[in-house]
């Protein structure tokens, strides 16, 4: 029998983290790998601090090369490759070698999709300026880094205030110390958390000297030379030396598509809990694979570093003949900005009114570390629970150190379907350096407890 | 017919927190504390910062006084009134008022014991010399004080390996600069973790340049003037300016023994899921009753604030007339070493291994953060979980900044007894600055699952 050949079409999180389990179960299969990028496997995530400076190098970022990945696990990746198309019905691939520009083919006896996601673009007027930037793969990254080394910017301007704008208008402020204009188009940042809660994230930009528009349509840019000279929103014109823009990201889904599998919810691609896509040989997973949102049993995508590394190691075991499944997520997402920490898990209250739910929430603020201990900040937590049952939905939390990693308690209650009052009930840890007596988000539970009557 | 009047004896958390459930579901209630000491309401906890100067004044540990209590919730607060003994029968108490020297008696219809717990001390030549102090109450706490700022002592002997010695060795080294000799007579420090994560915990010790003498027997000590001047050991004497004893603590259940109430395991106070006790008029809560264990299912005894603060508050409801129970706890604790973080939940090995469990584990050593961002420090997370089932029995995490929250991840796996499995499927919140895209105490679940293959 012929070794067994599976062609992998994505060398980073969950592409990556497929191939080591697959080849953990199947220790003779040839395993290849075809990358867009020149990297394999590298910290998406890491980018806006490799451009703050707070990295270096990049290749830091990069948690295994393509040699290593041949010398310790015998697994083939061609960075610089791009995939253009599928045929299912033959089992093979078309690739191009973007170096050569020469194409060819090779099949497949098993097939992954971990195509992930590329960033929102707008057809806009000068969009395309030398000094605008939209991240998403490294090599955007190393040429907003080389932009900044060489231009030295005094003055950016960040469009979107999603995770991606947070963390770059971070980088610009607190770490580089430029001076930063955040443009969004809504009328809070951090679109998944509740305008109440966005508002004391606003707060902590503004207080770190970042000039917030929120509101604001942007029209295009004006150039100079070829290189951006200002951005231009209904609001008037924002003289800038360089703009990154995190307008969101799209499940790279055209490849599966054109093939003829099934896409779901945002044209994700369609998978099971075992990543298994609407052809027998054929699994997705990643940014560019929809998954079930634990809450709502709903089809939900998110491109998160969390759920691609997870996505693909389930990927890796069924491919491998192994047994696995993702049940699905909650969304759960954390940031920083400067000393300010986000997170979130589960429900915001506009999810929890979209999916029917009868709830109530709670938000309290309390101190990161007993109110004595050196150091204690002010952190805000809301809870979202279910009426009559008391099940919890959702929680979100904002404040000061020590903030931000709470939310996991909150999401592991929701993956065990807990109520308040067993949030309450629980036997967390605490001593004055980091927490008080009772843990914030029992506080809140508290609070929520007594809102319900 | 008459108000009801409450008796509740001792004003520290579980008193209090059951006195403030009390009030809000009988307004009307006559409810009279007396606490023996001079405080109500303080952090116990927070002894150790105030001793080594990080709070101040001792004002700050109160979270509400006799006064504030009155005016704000109509209870009324007698400190220095020490309750000498009980007679369920009559349904009274004899109290001595420790200012006045005075006896007298107070009748209930309900009474609480929330007596807490004292230090051991053991009966050896010169322990109650000056410069010896076994931290239990605020008032030992405001002595310790007074005589390092009277006296400046440039070196102090640590008794004990647990929380409190582990603390208070932080505050003379890491706060006040002072040569530190930590002794214990187990091998080990921290008697709750298991051996292979207090090597790491006692490395942290050593590494800040404590003295640590595991093994020891102590002999007594030697004095001059009345005042300590060395600690004798079976390995030598240790010349010293001050002591402190960290050698655990007893339930303070000597008034419930003599008035024949049922005792539980460590003699602490047997109580149910309410914290009614075997006297239908008699409650008990905090550091002098007992629980159960979540993992065993068996009667266990723990003195901790979070403990204390979950008993009074299910008490006060109970005796109020509202239903609440706590089914139980399982000991999560943490500490910090100067910048050295150490948790703790569930059962340790040997726990384990006495409760009949069949288990396996795994201990992993991995970063903080992720690895390339600035920060990042070793930690070690290891579990244990049932063999066959897969269920968690407990965890522990040692190392750097932001090791010891990530305990309340398995603490909340622990109570919705939870496998492996479900924990590696959590969706637990990542960004660089605050964890890997595998959270560890996921790295450490998939540890786990491989070698339970």
């Amino acid at each position: 029998m012929a070794k067994e050949r599976i062609l992998i079409v994505g060398g980073d999180a969950a592409g990556m983290s497929a191939a080591g389990q697959i080849r953990k179960l199947l220790p003779d299969a040839d395993i290849v790998v075809y990358e867009r990028s020149g990297f394999s496997s590298y910290s998406a995530c890491g980018i806006p601090y490799y451009v703050a400076g707070l990295v270096e190098p990049e290749t830091r970022l990069v948690i295994r090369t393509p040699d290593e990945f041949l010398e310790k696990q015998n697994i083939r990746v061609h960075t610089k490759h791009e995939v253009l198309s599928l045929d299912l019905g033959a089992g093979t691939v078309k690739i191009r070698n973007l170096e050569t520009g020469g194409d060819f083919s090779d099949g497949f006896d098993k097939l992954l999709l971990a195509t992930g996601a590329s960033p929102v673009v707008p057809q806009l007027n000068g969009a395309r300026a030398d000094g605008i930037f939209s991240l998403g793969v490294l090599e955007t990254g190393i040429a907003a880094r080389k932009f900044i080394d060489q231009h030295r910017p005094r003055h950016a301007v960040v469009i979107g205030g999603g995770y991606i704008g947070l963390e770059m208008a971070e980088a610009f402020a607190c770490v580089r110390g430029m001076k930063v204009t955040l443009i969004d188009k809504a009328p809070q940042v951090m679109s998944t958390f509740d305008p109440d809660m966005a508002e004391h994230i606003a707060a902590a930009i503004r207080g770190i000297g970042t000039e917030l528009r929120l509101g604001e349509t942007l029209l295009g840019f004006s150039t100079e030379g070829g290189r951006v000279r200002s951005v231009i929103i209904e609001g008037g014109t924002i003289p800038t030396d360089m703009v990154i823009m995190g307008l969101g990201v799209r499940p790279n889904s055209q490849l599966a598509e054109a093939a003829g599998l099934k896409l779901s919810v945002r044209d994700a691609i369609a998978v099971d809990e075992s990543m298994a896509t609407s052809h027998p040989a054929v699994w997705a997973a990643g940014d560019c694979a929809s998954t079930t949102h634990l809450m709502t049993g709903k089809p939900f995508w998110v491109a998160l570093g969390t759920v691609a590394n997870k996505m693909g190691r389930v990927a890796g075991i069924a491919m491998g003949g192994g047994e696995a499944s993702l049940k699905g997520v909650l969304g759960t997402a954390m940031s920083k900005h400067c000393a300010y920490e986000v997170a979130r898990t589960g429900l915001s209250t506009r999810e929890a009114e979209e999916a029917g739910f009868v709830f109530q929430s709670a938000v309290i603020k309390t101190k990161t570390r007993a109110g004595y201990y050196p150091g204690a900040e002010t952190m805000h937590v809301k809870l979202l629970a279910e009426e009559g049952t008391g099940r919890l939905l959702g929680g979100q939390i904002v404040g000061g150190q020590g903030s931000a990693k709470r939310v996991d308690i909150i999401a592991t209650a929701l993956a065990a379907g807990m109520t308040v009052h067993d949030l309450v009930d629980l036997d967390l840890g605490y001593a004055p350096p980091f927490s008080m007596a009772w843990d914030p988000v029992q506080i809140a539970g508290r609070s929520l407890l007594a809102a319900m009557g």
